[in-house]
């Protein structure tokens, strides 16, 4: 019975009973619109209810679970036709192939650890069908279906059928006969350019003047859809085959740290063909309810998985937290990879991972898309403003004593902050704005109401070109803020002081295709500071609405200072340099006072170690250097996450009242942490893996954990220990046998709350 | 003590301790930061937690109402002054004056039923201090402060602070000294052109050497700023009076329904003068936690605006309901204004009212703007599509005999729909988008995760320049969409059989400034359907990621339908005319099935009471009609909500199978409703108002409620009735003494649930 037949019978105001029967009911009849459990789905969903369906009317539900299945019947009697004889012996489908190891070997994705079939969009995969009989390419008539979701609908593509035989009808997706041998036929099949990514299942159903006769569901016949970056009508299409292999393919990556011109990294397992991690990156679509209509569209795909990466809102992957204490979870500094996180929020039915900070959450959001098919890479940009009060300055405010004020200074300037980028057309935007694109799931600011940035064209942050979506001024304020610092008076009035607009934006950059050095990808971002084209770019940007940056009333000091520092280990005592410079033909005398606090990578502050008042006096033109002495017992007891120093310089001129600042951050190096292979790696052969650590400090290390990973080799392995004493030596030592051949890379790290950020990583070639 | 004593106390590991310290005591430590009521305030509020300020470091909390106040202490004494003799007799504020008529009347506030002073954004309004002696302008140094919220900030605009005397500085805000008289100062001051639009308070503080003396808490000294649409800095500037007067002044309005051949309306109260309707709309604010920090961006504020007027997502203002029964709250057709609803919100403490459909939606968002001072009307679009599917079709399935498929039509076609227009500059985008902006709150589509709509520019939408935000695609979709009609084979497959590209966005109307007629605001939005301007728009929204249209594979028919009707009252019988032409040199026969549903204006289909086969023979070229009878004995037991009939016809040319279709709504007209007068309405002299209906059917119309108001005159009168039976009369009779002359209107609404939409109104004039 179909539903038309339904409708007929409703012909009078019984309408809402029917509809309500007609939900309540699982038969035929729901086919293509609603079952009884997707019913009971939607109901577990209060955005989405079917109450809302009945009396809401013109708001309309989605499917937005791959895991939610509709059953189709086997067996569907056409109506109207009376039964007779076939005029031929009936055809029936003994088996369906879908050729896996060919397939995946074709599309790309053999190195995916699952079972079943993986292909691409817009290329063509080869499946074999077995009949009863011969097929009769004149006379027979198949129809093959593919599925996706709970209540597939050819109109939102979750519906999908091809046919061969008789009464060929191809829509959204294409279909050939290529063979046929005894019962079996060969046919190719090539799902659209825009079709949606997800797990589709197969089926195939003989048509007859009868009815349709299906094939059971049958889980061996599924089979996934990715974006394909090798063809060119995919708008995620990339041309080189040299960065495919790096922005999709590559299964372990580089993210840098530290800070501009100390530049430190760690390794990171992407591990996108782990088992188990595409099904988890499909679940987070469906925990985040994104509706499966709108799953081949990339760019949407992309500004969901912003979002659905941090747990605000909407219970994605990772909780993000900067203080100092994971105990009830795994510290960010601990993790090693992106499988362990997905696998784990897969395992615990969704629920947020705890912790993580921006490199985990651009890590994890790039397992996520180069999972799926989408180019992506993880890219750092060293002294990133976050500028929470949107007006493009950064506002640091000291006291009357030339004092950082941390309670009055709500803006913070990051020491570094890792974002991903995509790489994929714009069909939304003019022509110039395809290419790399900003994305960034770490929490920083709501975006349209959800903690979510991007995408945002490059080309577009670069031009000031702010107007297009999604979220271009907050990428721009990252790059361009100015740092202005305020003095309060003894009213408590505050006064712009000095004004820094060279400060952010320093330095962005990613690892390098085939390679483990970093390429410089700052002019992707920024024309030369002080260039014609900087100056346009920021006129564009004045034009599109951010406030214009006019500091001409300020006095020019005429005094110039500077602090530099050299590669600073943790527990060193070092000294600071200031650089004087008098630019006046006056002599001069600066009196200045130098804050010393530790600080999270954020650039928000934490307790204040040093606090010193030095005064200089200058001849006309001269240049004269303060040395700072900073003892490692001042700063060591006060230390947090990942060992950075904030200093900050206020000076005035005393002759003329003028104010001079400089800011630095030391970003300290942690002790060694070292890998040892002892043996020929070789397939199928044992080999040791040693992981040593000694403790330099004078004080235990306790409660300290040890990951090692190595994607495609061995899944993670932590190790607790209780303590570590002053000198004391940590060894872990692991035997490996490796399946592959190849080269591996061993990443292991060491975290404690009094030490974090304790990285290596060893590359290793597999005979 | 200032904070900055508490900072330098900090010098050691202390930090989270003293931060937890700051929340927890009240303190002038806390000034500009933290109080200890907010701590309260954001703990009741889950997103923004003093936990997440101490945890979540450099992630900040921002005050979002208006009513939490911050009491500043009396007295601050300056840190390290030693107490020493006043070298002249000490300055003391005796009183503060806010001029409050003066004011009002020089800002266009005066029509506001609030007793504090309502000023607009950059224009100057004056107050008088007086002191205890004659203010001395070179040695005593007074600072006015105007406070906003509980953590007033002045990077924030929150805190703001003008000065007269010896320390003249003044930073947002501008003041002058106008006159001294005795005692007696009259200041001038000048809020900035984007200054946060709210309720301030006001101090006047006495500085000298030994500290500040500040004037105590006084709500006499509260006033409003709202935006400004008579100044030319102002985003919201309008150049004319008279669309001044209309957009933001006129506080009674109407609003278009029917259908675009048909065109009738009803009054709106929008009064958003009334009392208390001020404070409601800054609560809706409040409610939807909206930072006071943005409240000085029309953009932002209209597009909070959009979201919060509906209840979905955010417990806004009103919840939406389109179904028949609204026996819970108040029928979407039985409202006469927006007061009722906005203080009904506030008075019950901000949950939602029950229930709006859209030009309810519509009609308190022109308050709420009003209100504010943005300049807005309502405009309905005729036929307007609801593209669920996000492609620019509207799709519509019929089954294999042409009856039209409601579970399987999931993209809707509303008869009308009402929305909002605001004019304003947009500094975001390119200078030619400036100027009206759709924005939408009825609940239609989510956008960005929270359902909203706009601001979106109206001239971009007629380029088809649908890149820049917000919402510019659903808006063309509503305007432009093709209907695509699909017919089901007995397979259960669908074909495309027809298309009509010009059925959608046929009309769109306003009110015309100072007067009742319509204005076809139709080619503001649309160029000349089939001109070069239409297809350079069309093509350009192509470029712009709008999926493109071709339907050149579908065959010509060589035959037109159309269906025509007059205008028909509720419970007649009717005709209905089908033109048919043959535009073709052969003869032909169409066969054609008729189906009669009743409708929503949301194009939604109820119970189908009509369905009929018909043949029509045809010679080459010629045209006929064919009349088809409607019984009201078939239409009235199912009619729903406003009376809709919606007409399909599927035809097919038995000669070349080739499919055609007509669609047609028919919106019946209710009964009257008659409002009269017996007296001259003068000021302070009763008059009567008399309200009659009788009621034509041969049914009883059982629960039926009666709503009077007139903006001005009288708030509303709601009255309920048992029944009236067939045939019988309902006279309702008010005494008015009206307060104030000028033109006034009186509006009335009957309503129950057999018929909807019986209003009326009338427009008189108080001597």
């Amino acid at each position: 019975m179909l539903l038309s037949s339904r409708i007929r019978s409703e012909n009078g105001a019984l309408h809402e009973h029917i509809c309500l029967e007609l939900l309540s009911r699982p038969s035929p009849l729901l086919q293509r619109t609603q079952t009884s459990r997707h019913l009971v789905y939607i109901m577990l969903r209060p955005i989405y209810t079917t109450q809302s369906w009945v009396s809401q009317r013109g708001r309309i539900t989605f499917a937005s679970s791959n895991l939610e299945e509709f059953n189709p019947p086997e067996y569907e009697a056409l109506e109207g036709v009376t039964p007779r004889a076939p005029t031929t012996q009936a055809l029936s489908v003994l088996n369906v192939d879908m050729r896996v190891t060919d397939n995946k070997k074709a599309h790309n994705t053999s190195k995916y650890k699952n079972t079943c079939l993986i292909v691409r969009r817009n290329k063509e995969f080869i499946i074999n069908i077995r009949y009863s009989r011969p097929f009769n390419n004149q006379q027979d008539n198949v129809q093959i279906e593919f599925m996706i979701g709970s209540s597939p609908d050819e109109n939102k593509g979750t519906y999908i059928t091809v046919s061969i035989g008789r009464e060929k009808r191809d829509r959204r997706w294409k279909s050939r006969m290529i063979g046929m041998q005894g019962n079996d036929v060969a046919v190719g099949i090539t799902p659209d350019a825009n079709c949606i990514i997800g797990r589709f299942r197969t089926f195939v159903t003989v048509i007859t003047d009868m009815g349709k006769q299906r094939t059971p569901s049958n889980p061996k016949t599924d089979f996934y859809v990715l974006f394909n970056p090798w063809d060119p009508a995919d708008p995620v299409y990339v041309s080189r085959d040299n960065d495919r292999q790096e922005y999709v393919m590559n299964d372990v990556g580089i993210i840098y740290n530290g800070e501009f011109n100390n530049v430190t990294s760690r390794s990171w397992n992407y591990g996108q063909f782990e088992q188990g991690v595409l099904d988890a990156c499909l679940l987070v679509l469906d925990a985040g309810k994104v509706p499966l209509m709108y799953r081949g569209n990339a760019i949407e795909l992309v500004r969901q998985g912003s979002a659905l990466i941090n747990a605000q809102n909407d219970n994605g992957v990772l909780v993000g937290k900067w203080s100092g204490d994971y105990s009830i979870g795994t510290a960010p500094t601990a993790w090693t990879g992106s499988p362990e996180i997905l696998l784990k929020y897969a395992r615990d039915g969704c629920v947020p991972v705890c912790f993580a900070q921006c490199w985990v959450f651009a890590g994890v959001l790039n397992t996520f898309l180069r999972c799926l098919g989408i180019p992506t890479r993880v890219v750092t940009n060293y002294v990133s403003a976050h500028d929470n009060t949107g007006n493009l300055k950064t506002d640091i405010i000291v006291d009357v004593d030339g004092r950082m004020s941390r309670r009055e200074t709500r803006d913070s300037i990051w020491n570094y902050h890792s974002w991903n980028e995509v790489y994929m057309r714009r069909p939304d935007l003019p022509e110039k704005y395809s290419g790399w694109q900003v994305v960034d799931s770490t929490p920083q600011e709501t975006s349209e109401g959800l903690y979510r940035c991007g995408p945002t064209s490059v080309n577009a942050v670069k031009d000031g070109e702010l107007s297009y979506p999604f979220d271009a001024r907050f990428v721009f304020a990252e790059l361009n803020s100015d740092v202005v610092y305020h003095q309060s008076d003894k009213y408590g009035n505050t006064n712009i002081s000095y004004v820094d607009t060279t400060h952010v934006g320093k330095l962005i950059v990613t690892k390098s295709v085939n390679s483990n050095n970093y390429e410089d990808i700052t002019s992707t971002y920024k024309y030369p500071e002080g260039s014609d084209k900087d100056r346009q770019a920021m006129q564009m940007a004045v034009r599109r609405g951010v406030p214009s940056r006019d500091y001409t009333h300020l006095d020019e000091t005429g005094v110039e200072i500077e602090l530099q520092v050299g590669n600073i280990k943790m527990g060193e005592n070092f000294q600071l340099t200031l650089y004087i410079k008098n630019q006046d033909s006056q002599m001069c005398t600066l009196s200045f006072t130098i804050t010393g606090c530790v600080a999270y990578y954020t650039g928000v502050t934490s307790s204040t170690f040093m606090l010193d008042n030095k005064t200089a006096t200058l001849d006309a033109w001269q240049t004269t250097e303060v040395m700072i002495d900073v003892k490692a017992s001042e700063y060591m007891p006060y230390l947090v996450e990942q060992s950075n120093l904030l200093f900050l310089v206020f000076g005035r001129v005393q002759e003329t009242s003028a104010g001079v600042m400089a800011m630095k951050v030391v970003a300290l190096r942690p002790p060694e942490l070292t890998i040892t292979v002892t043996g020929t790696p070789q397939v199928g052969k044992d080999f040791m893996v040693t992981v040593s650590f000694q403790n330099p400090f004078n004080f235990i290390l306790k409660n300290v954990q040890l990951r090692l990973e190595s994607p495609g080799l061995i899944s993670t392995k932590v190790k607790t220990y209780d303590q570590i004493a002053p000198g004391g030596t940590l060894q872990y030592k692991d035997t490996i046998t490796p399946e592959s051949a190849g080269t591996k890379v061993l990443i292991a790290c060491l975290d404690c709350v009094a030490v974090r950020q304790v990285t290596s990583e060893l590359e290793i070639f597999v005979q």
